[in-house]
């Protein structure tokens, strides 16, 4: 803990400090906006800026990872306390904050306890498709504060809001396209290029603001933030324990996903410094103590977000100070004079909302895994399909369904060669694609999986229908070269598969098999019983049972 | 379907008769036991055992499953409804056939989609946890209706009924443990008197049928099964939208586990018959419509029973047709007078079921668990905890989360071997087995699993541990030949992982592909990014990078 600040040299000072203005000022509007996707009142997410980005630094081990509130955290924030509490009702803050603290507990727990793996119970596809689902919830969700009213066809439109609504989305959408490439024509260095588009809209949502009072749009009824307490919140928990039973499951899923998000993110980030080692578990401890910090603040769920940690590596982040100096400059915000916040235009907010959300529809896992792997993209299409019809929190739950789903699925249809000999070589192959020989009596497979309880079952069944098909077999050689485990299940399998043998007179053989595998065998009684031989290489079991088999002449087979 | 019956030679017959019968005469005591285990009145266990066997065999592919009320399904019957209605009442009834009609739904929905690869998602040492977890549950829940009272210390102790339920425990663990070798002492044929022992549960209590009547038993306060109507009551449904609702989860977790114990069963006997196929996706159908028959005939959800059907087995079935014959003989049950019935005595009900749970209890899956995989026996130890802290219902979604959980927990930790050469020769091996040279700049190593979600990251944290530790590479050798699949997941990290190298200065190579992964691998952009190359043999990434790295000398290594 700490490590980065005893090792500080002073070289990092500068990228470290913009690099914490240039977050500090993604992190207001961005806080606030995703307090709103929250059902929240936009100041919460400058509440959730300041403890957790700090207490991430000291916990956490990516150097420049931005913690504080996100996009798909707040959707499930929203759908976990809707049918809880009135968004805006003082028990709907409460409860967000309840939630915040349950799910870092969960996070701290899961990291002192070791069991940080659980991170790898979701594929990307599936995690594409979540994105995808989440970001067409969110997008849509904020299209009614976006035009200032419900969406129908015999509602009265409210100009004003359309206006700044659709105005703010234009603005935002050009910066993000054209603004980095302008810049760059007028000679601006590429990464200021990029920091700049990236905080466009910082100046969007200031510029709106500035015209909330000078054209008296509050007045026009375009709705607005409202009054804005100065400083910070403590925590407040509710006393009903009906209310903590309500939020434990979903703790646990906001808590799962708080945890995979960052980790996808932070992961990317690590692979593009090179060498940064992130420890999964002190992930745990670091996200855990983040959310607990924005409890105790009165924010809301919190994680990892990939674009603006993006924006913290560009904009020069060394260390884990650029976090530190964000956190001081969003106190500074909370303590300076916050009138002006009372008129931020909620359309804005939404515009700024759905721009970001849009950015995150990344379309090309879909079409790799559409080319590379079917199934891996109907998963993908599955979860998204999941999370639009049953909801966010179902979609979770649907995803890792899916991924383990289509593990059991290709787990369940094994790959077994029958092997045969390459003609005067002691090289044995897969008798469809090479021209190898066989021998009568003698029948030998490899399996191309590790055996274990997805798989036990297909793979006695395919043994059985090669040895229908191979009829004369006398002595059945499982050739163990691919097989890097055998699980309980699989030895149990194996056992009950040599006993079958047996009794049909069939003797079973294993050949090949790796040395951690072997070294486990030994702690079991299969060995003892089975009723053929262990051979070193399918060479060797070729020379003892192709001599010993009734009709011992090679032949030609493939 | 059906072709069992147009091959049917006569031959078969005498074997299909007696084992029909000896099947019927074990079915009815179990039936209505298990019905009792389910909070039914016992003679809803002889409506449960007159379709499904018949169904099974016109559908199903096992020839000697026995399929009917089993005492796992009937606890999970009995914790679904206990919310719902009162054990009696007409409601209670009605809810367990619409639960068997549910489940059967769902078994057949399965079965026409095709998806019975399901079934392997619960690994072996799970399953004997749930199986010990049921077991206890209930026999402790029979408990209460052997001494014919509540369990407690202030509780009057209801003599005869203790005396009558302990009579018959003694009784039956006698004739589990000793009648067999009797008979077998006094010179009869070893099928027979194992067969002869499976019935005595029969003969117990047809025993004390006989004893209450004698004794008095029944005006001396000791329960009994009470008035039985003749024939079969047709389907009844709950109207309540609401019913249907809170029966959809536990339908689909009670077909979940119809499909698996029948499975289960029925492969451990298609082993010893050797050569008998069952079609998984056909097992499916057969149990749906098997549960759906039930249900028309006023049951509840029923299952393959291993016991029954190693009993069915044992006492010569050759075809489906002895479950038609064991139908047709609980049809004339009912037919037949049936007040005798009403003479049951429950307490000796009681302890068959305890006597026949307490035999489920199998040790010897920890035993050997334990030995060889720690992680498998706590995974079983966890589970049979779940279903008694939990409850039989949670107690499957543990087992399926630990299933899982062990699996990506292994997946986690991959196996990763730094190879060398064995002087002199073209093999490659793991340095830390053999005494094998390396050469400075070339690092090679080989991945021993396949390449999924699941490690992903945990390889490519691995390999970047390694390249800490042989800073020197300039050239990294990815050796595939135990890879023997790659995903979508997996396909993205490899491709991250070769962006992350290059902008460090070292180049990945990949050696020995396996022909089905490269086959994929040619479908994604890959290998047209990969700064290396792909070579067919470690030996030929030797030969060529060996040279061509900085310092080129081999050294001996390990």
């Amino acid at each position: 803990m700490l490590q980065w600040l005893r090792e500080y040299r002073r070289a990092a000072l500068p990228g470290d400090i913009s690099a914490g203005i240039v977050v500090a000022m993604m992190m207001i509007p961005q806080g606030m906006a995703y307090a709103l996707v929250a059902g929240l009142p936009p100041v919460v997410g400058i509440y959730a800026s300041i403890f957790p980005p700090l207490l991430y630094a000291l916990f956490g081990t990516s150097s420049t990872q931005s913690v504080g509130p996100m996009a798909i955290v707040s959707l499930m924030t929203a759908s976990t306390l809707a049918p809880l509490a009135t968004p805006g009702t003082g028990l709907h803050g409460v409860l967000a904050a309840q939630l915040a603290l349950m799910s870092g507990l969960v996070l701290l727990a899961c990291g002192l306890l070791r069991i940080g793996f659980l991170a790898n119970f979701f594929s990307r596809p599936v995690m594409s498709g979540f994105t995808i689902g989440s970001a067409i919830v969110i997008a849509w969700g904020q299209l009614r504060t976006l035009v200032g009213g419900p969406i129908a066809l015999d509602a009265s439109p409210h100009w004003p809001s359309i206006a700044l609504g659709f105005g703010s989305l234009a603005l935002l959408v050009m910066a993000r396209e054209w603004l980095a490439p302008l810049l760059r024509c007028l000679r601006v260095k590429p990464v200021v290029a990029d920091i700049a588009a990236k905080l466009a809209p910082m100046f969007v949502v200031l510029g709106a603001t500035a015209l909330v009072p000078l054209l008296a749009l509050d007045r026009m009824g375009v709705a607005t933030t409202g009054a804005v307490p100065a400083g910070l919140p403590g925590l407040n928990l509710a006393t009903s324990s009906g209310h903590w039973q309500a939020l434990l499951q979903p703790a646990l899923l906001i808590g799962f996903m708080v945890f995979l998000i960052s980790m996808s993110g932070a992961q990317a980030l690590a692979l593009k410094r090179g060498g940064e080692k992130l420890v999964s578990n002190r992930e745990l401890v670091g996200l855990g103590a983040a959310n607990v910090g924005s409890a105790l603040s009165g924010g809301f769920p919190v994680t990892g977000s990939i674009s603006r940690s993006a924006v913290n590596f560009a904009a020069g982040a060394n260390t884990q100070l650029a976090s530190m100096i964000t956190a001081g400059l969003l106190a500074l915000a909370l303590v300076a004079p916050t009138g002006w916040l009372a008129l931020l235009p909620l359309p804005t907010l939404a515009a700024t909302i759905i721009v970001a959300v849009l950015g995150m529809l990344d379309w090309s896992t879909l079409r790799t895994a559409w080319r590379y792997d079917r199934a891996d993209a109907l998963a993908l299409l599955a979860t998204a399909g999941g999370v639009l019809v049953l909801g966010v929190e179902a979609g979770v739950l649907v995803g890792v369904a899916l991924s383990m789903g289509a593990l059991i699925w290709r787990a369940s249809r094994p790959h077994i060669a029958v092997l045969g000999r390459i003609h005067g070589t002691e090289h044995f192959r897969n008798v469809d694609r090479y021209s190898a020989e066989t021998t009568p009596g003698l029948l030998m497979l490899r399996v191309d999986a590790g055996l274990f309880f997805g798989n036990v079952d297909a793979v006695n069944e395919r043994i059985d229908e090669e040895l229908v098909e191979h009829a004369s077999t006398a002595h059945l050689v499982l050739v163990l070269s691919a097989v890097n485990a055998i699980d309980t299940s699989a030895l149990f399998g194996l056992g009950e598969l040599n006993a079958s043998l047996r009794q049909r007179g069939v003797t079973l053989h294993l050949a090949e098999v790796k040395g951690p595998v072997m070294d486990r065998l030994r702690d079991s009684d299969l060995l003892g019983q089975l009723s053929g031989q262990v051979f070193l290489s399918a060479a060797n079991a070729w020379d003892r049972l192709a001599g010993s088999s009734a009709a011992g002449r090679p032949q030609p087979a493939g």
